[in-house]
Formats: structure tokens, sequence, C-alpha cells
């Protein structure tokens, strides 16, 4: 079974133990996504990116799991295949910024 | 090679081909997840999860690889063992969240 | 003094008693603000507004006041006339969403 | 009338000439908030404070602007008191931050 889809089951467990399929819907797995992102930034806070590397590791991992696992959940909820949404999407992005105009560039695509 | 590994090996072609590694530090990464989490949650703003998924699952799809590109893409500059962090995690959430306590109720969890 | 003033001093002098000026960039505040909010959204979490209202009203109050704070703050490092800012976008937003084409609509500007 | 109820009336009338109010409710206002928030920190996404300043300054007012319009709003729909909202949180803003503890320091409050 592939990584995603080892999480996928896993998270299907936890959430069916605990019988919180009722709160799952759509937009509170995006709200949640969100709400995981911020505790994320959090831990860069006021400080530079070597200083929160340095300090907070751990919980940026542990936040950087849970945007995961809650996007992971979404894609489950919302029968999405991941890896193919990535691909997808990648190849979109290539196309937005391609390399002639965006080397080097930090510029957003509509502005290019 | 896994899909975690695969996307990730195709993120750092693409940043490297537009010379953004100049631009990739941890803290602008997840200020990146947290906008690409409002862009998701943006399909969803005013109307119900139902209307959202009839109407914008185009849309919910590339803002949810958006995510999970940079989440991957921040794991790989810290060296973060994804599925690692995940495992972890999750198991975390469920020493936070036991099914006695937890089960049926959308509680935080220092509430419960 | 106007209320948004009153409350720019106030802020001027919490963060000088607590010597905060070297934390408090464009950067870093704008990042606050986006945290706040979050944790304001935090409030609506997997409920409806009907509940969180019900349930959560003084985090409500908290979470909004620190959202309008960090706001009023950012204001103040920029320089910028938060009222005049204000009236000035109240102006453009009418004039993207047209009472005739935006009528009882929750679509974007620019699906309109 | 004070500044932030001039603006609350504004917007009253704003969101009435669009038929609007059914779209308004807590959860969706403070989405918006957070999405308004997004934009804010758009502006300084890859680039320095200063950078941001420089180049971002108008469109910084201007989702400032924003953020600030959908806080009076979600003010307004739950019936809060935004000025008194801010001074009360600000009082325990001030003691969750004593002086003499977090003076000079970035630390959050729970690990001071």
């Amino acid at each position: 079974m592939s990584e995603l889809d080892e999480i996928k089951q896993q998270l299907r467990e936890f959430v069916k133990e605990r019988d919180w399929e009722q709160f799952h819907n759509g937009k509170d797995l995006a709200i949640s996504i969100s709400l995981e992102a911020s505790e994320l930034l959090e831990c860069f806070q006021w400080i530079s990116s070597e200083q929160a590397t340095k300090h907070n590791l751990d919980d940026i991992k542990d936040e950087l799991a849970d945007v995961l696992l809650y996007a992971i959940r979404l894609g489950d909820l919302l029968d999405i295949d991941l890896k193919g949404a990535m691909l997808t999407k990648l190849q979109k992005n290539k196309e937005k910024y391609p390399i002639e105009k965006a080397k080097g560039k930090a510029t957003k695509y509509n502005k290019l």
C-alpha cells in the first residue's frame, strides 16, 4: 500500500473510533487545514527561519504533520486522488511560471 | 520510490530550474502553506460543503494539491521524515483524544 | 481623540514598556494578524454560527479584539490612515460589486 | 458619531443594497477575516518587510482595510462593543505579559 493510502486508512479508523464522521465535512476540514497551517506558522512568529528551526523543530514537525493529516483526510472525504492532483497542479505551476520568465524572480505569475 | 519522495524530487527540480532556492526558507514556506490553505478555504466561503463540492471541486483539488506541495517542500528543506512525523503525531492525537472521553464530541482536548 | 487613535496610543505604550519595538515589523505583524484571525475562526470549528455564538461568545470577543489590535498596530507602524483606507477600500468594493450585478449573489467579483 | 460606528453604518448599507445579509453569519465572516488576513500576508511573501513596504504599500493598505471592514462587520452582527472589547483584551494581554517577565522577549506567555 502506498504511504498516502496507509495514512488515509489509519485516519479513517481514528475518526470512526471516535464517532467523528458527523463533524467531518469539506468546509470544516478546510477550516482545520487553515488552523493547523497557522499553528505551524506560529513556530516562526517574531523570529528568523534559522532561530525557528533551531528552537522549535519538534513543534514544526508536529504542526506540519497535522496539516498533512487533515489534507489527506479531506482528500479521502472528497475522493480525490492526491498524487494525481499534485502532479496535475505541479504541471499547471510549470506553465504559470515558465523558466525563462520566472527565473530568479519571486514575482507572482499575474505580474510576471 | 515512495509517492512523497517522488513529489519531493520533482519539486526540487522545479525550484532549481527557476533558481528559487534563494527564496525557499522555513518561514516563507510556512507562510506559503498558510496562504494556500486560505485559497482552499475560499472555495467554501459563503456556501455549504455540498455546494462547494458540487461547484468548486476542480479548484478544491488544485488548492489542496498546492497545500500538499508546499508542505512536502518544507519537509524536504528541513529534512523531516514526513511519514514518520505523521505517524508520530497521529499517535499523540490518539492520546490527546482518548476514545472514551472524545467519542462523539467536537470539544478541543484541553476542554475535554 | 478618535477611538482608533486612542487604541493606537495605548498600544504604543504597551509595546514600548515591554521593549517589543525590536520585534514589530510589517511582516511579523501581518503574520500575527493572520494567526489571531485563525484563533477567531477556531471558535467556529466543527460547529454552526449559532452554536459558536451561544457557547464561545467571550472567546470570539477576545480573538476579534486581538485581530483589531494587531491591525491598528500595523497601521501605526506603516503610518496608514486607517479610516481613510477603509473608506477608500469600501468605495473600491462598491465598484467591484455593482448592485445590479451582485445583488443576492455570493459570487466573487471576477466571476460575476 | 465615532469612526467605528460610521464605518459600521456604511457597511450595513453596502450589505443591504446587495441583499447580502443572507450570507453574513458569524462563521463565514470569521472565514472572511482569515482570508483577508492571508491576502495581507501575501504582500510580504518571499520578501522582507522593507521590500514589501516599498513595493506593495497600496496593496497592504487595501488588504488591511478589508481585514478591518470584515472585523467591524462581524462585531456589528454579534452586537459586540469593539472599543470595549479591545480595551478589555489589552488589559488581559498586559496581565499575560507582565513587564518584568516579558521585557525584551518574544516568548509566548505560556512559555515565559
